[in-house]
């Protein structure tokens, strides 16, 4: 079993409602030493050992992520 | 300026409804090498330099994550 770990984030540029809204509720709560907060997508996979990477990218490219707005990057993890 | 990431995650023994979504799915575009898919937040941070850690897991406790159901890792990744 290998285990990859996605990072889904909006590109450069792309607006990031969720971010936008946790960065101004950070402030109201007091916590002015905040001045950036960006949310994206954390995936934890397992698939069979000897996957390539290419393999992850098609299904991060087709279903995890959605490239026209988004950027991901692929960590293979380990494999057991 | 320092930079923290927080990768958020459903407990051990919580249903995690995006996951379970994506794991059918991509069995079902072909991708059968796929036995598990875990769908958590991944959040970056900026803050004033010298923020403790604590203060960064105090946000997450209040806001960023939900402690009942979820888990959080904080990791310093610079100050610059």
């Amino acid at each position: 079993m290998a285990r990859f770990q996605i990072f889904v984030t909006y590109k450069k540029g792309i607006f990031d409602p969720p971010g936008a809204t946790a960065e101004r509720a950070l402030v109201s709560l007091g916590y002015d030493e905040v001045s950036s907060v960006k949310i994206g997508t954390f995936i934890e996979l397992e698939v069979e050992d000897g996957t390539p990477e290419a393999r992850i990218a098609e299904m991060c490219d087709r279903l995890l992520a959605n490239p026209v707005i988004q950027d991901y990057r692929i960590e293979l993890v380990g494999e057991a």
